[in-house]
């Protein structure tokens, strides 16, 4: 499958499966273009946008805000505890707000699942949304810089082997991931305990123990456990975690020599991933990060096309 | 009354009431000209700018920091919480650090009455200061974007009939916007619960039950209920506040087809303002947070003048 | 001892003790030479700089940011309470993360002493590392502006009579203060309770009673009484520190009348200083503030020259 990129532009972006395979190539185009030092061409306004993430976050607040600024948009701080939140406003009324004192952009990262609905069916609402996470549901730009981390690597999708390994039920991304890999033409794979799969996701792919996949795959996808949404009774201790389903460095041995290793961090080191390989030769984790500046530059700059 | 306006310099902004009627209608205009895509002339020197909130705030806070960016001012970001403030240091030495640091002008939102006056006093303190809301005191920005939002829909104050409606007592810009409103011409009226009302605003105004208000007023202005300054027991059920007191649906057909409905906002839905009418056709609410923006920046400039 | 400035540059600033005499005085010379107007030199790229701190702080961590948005440089904001810290993620992973999303330098205060050793060992971590702080070990750019202002005064450190006076076992900034001043030519006298001296401070000066010392010294530098490092066993009544061991208005009259009054505040009025004299003639209290800008713009420099 050969797809041609496109000018990309965007009123908001709230889930990725929502795109073209167009779509997807031409922002993961425009994300090596910049990385590569393209800049955006002279605007003719003043640009404004917002973070607003009522979770935690350091790498994707982050990475929106350092490509807010590469790309010379001013950026309106927001601190959720700081905020009229605190009096009982909505997430509506604080969006409501940032629309009407003139923010063109928001990045929105909440707990509640489709948050943004409501959003973008408001009349008086202006401002676009970029999804930044929401509850259990998607995490685009997450999907997103992983392909462009995938793309840069292999230069194709095509026949590409990729195992998604962890605690898929819980992964934002993860189920992303598995529907847009699968419509590029990569081969999916799953591994993990049992109890975070599902087998609804075997329309994309097929479950196997990680010691028969370690040495067919060309990309690993390890998952975050993410302890802060596990009830503690479904829980494994770590040591256990690591030697049933983690990246051990014995297992780290039989991988295909130019396969590579993701993972959407914050890492759990030495549960996910053996703390010697996420800084090692076959490690894409620090890539990851940076790839996801370019692409996220690459969508704000779809999105604001539309309004210069 | 005609008044004239004029190019507005200020040392400080610290209550409306000692502005002139010339130095309010200069901001007046000056935010109308903003908003219609004035531009400052080009600035001598960098500005800094802080904004200091000590309490919870959405709008004035974000709706400087857009003010300050849109006239190029450097804007310095404060967290009380992750301050030396945590340390036991004073409102006094965190603006006088902020003046030795070489901030041009802080905005300061604090719980205390008068918070200023020691500031204003102090030979070590070189730096402007924009009261953003001082304790039940006042909040002269908020009183400057009423009163443009109102003079922006009818050209003038002189015999509009404006009613002040709900938690009068506790309103930090209630009191300010009654003194205004009847300096420049109009008539004042007000409703809502009898123990929010208190017999010295006569002076400005005549209370009235809001029936026999609603048909005759050309502006309504519905006050939050500031459930977090009040004792449980002046409290009402919503419900109950909302027939009484609020502007239902039913009232709102009874409005003069021209009247306009404005609320400082925050607002609760369904208790001062029915929720299908907060972003109705009448209402002026979104035209408020706006016009916040460009009489801040009139504000800032009218400051910033004297120190280029 | 005659010291000749050069033009600094540095990967790291971590301790001033590592820096030759030369590059102290070069970023003294160049913290004036920017305090009278002098502009960086245009920039060939965009920088970023992130300030992580995860302790309290007004005074440094916004002059860190003045400093920055004077040089040109985009500023990455952080509040720990909001990020991936919160998950559990380390500082190593969160610095890691700056350097990958695109970030020259981080400006950290952390609790734990000699954080940094990690950070400037990996091979993963592009960034440059300044110390703003390491629980109770360093302070270097304290140091540096301390050493700016006393210079700025006097116009060499030969043969001054400097008084480091009061919490000095706690202090950040007294160790190197002792250090750099003997290095460079002063002669150092201490003061203050005896259970917050150590003998091994005896290699740089000598201890007296504050009375005994007063009418000599060139430079009193008072220190701040720590209360949130101290057991309560250990701590004085106000009154009680105030009278032994502090400068009170009587003592202050004793002073040489060309003596100045440091202190790197906050100063807890009327215990470390007596109210009236922390504004006064002879106090530079507030010079160091402004001069702690200054110095870090010539450290900023002094760092991303090397990248540019």
């Amino acid at each position: 499958m050969i797809v041609q990129s496109e000018q990309v532009s965007l009123k908001h972006l709230l889930t990725v499966e929502a795109l073209s395979d167009q779509e997807v190539m031409g922002l993961i185009h425009r994300g090596n273009a910049f990385k590569k030092g393209a800049i955006w061409l002279p605007r003719k306004k003043q640009y404004f946008a917002a973070n607003l993430f009522f979770e935690n976050s350091t790498r994707t607040h982050k990475s929106f805000e350092i490509a807010e600024k590469k790309l010379g948009i001013d950026v309106i701080d927001f601190a959720a505890a700081a905020s009229s939140v605190q009096k009982g406003e909505s997430l509506y009324d604080t969006v409501l707000t940032m629309s009407a004192i003139g923010v063109d952009c928001v990045v929105v990262r909440h707990e509640d699942e489709n948050y943004y609905d409501q959003l973008i069916q408001s009349p008086s609402i202006q401002c676009s949304v970029i999804n930044g996470g929401d509850g259990s549901g998607q995490h685009p730009t997450q999907c997103l810089l992983d392909l462009m981390t995938v793309y840069e690597e292999f230069g194709t999708f095509e026949g590409l082997n990729v195992a998604i390994i962890g605690d898929i039920t819980h992964s934002r991304v993860a189920k992303s991931n598995m529907q847009m890999l699968k419509r590029l033409g990569a081969n999916v794979y799953f591994s993990g305990p049992r109890q975070w799969y599902d087998p609804t996701f075997e329309v994309y792919g097929t479950y196997y123990p990680i010691d028969e996949l370690i040495s067919q795959m060309d990309v690993l996808m390890m998952l975050r456990v993410q302890h802060e949404r596990h009830d503690p009774d479904e829980s494994f201790s770590k040591q256990e975690y690591h030697n049933k389903f983690g990246l051990t460095i014995e297992r780290a041995k039989k991988m295909k020599q130019n396969a590579i290793i993701m993972h959407p961090a914050p890492v759990n080191r030495d549960v996910e991933i053996a703390d010697s390989l996420v800084e090692g030769i076959q490690s894409r984790i620090v890539s990851q990060m940076s790839n996801g500046v370019y692409v996220r530059m690459a969508i704000l700059e779809a999105i604001l096309q539309g309004k210069s």
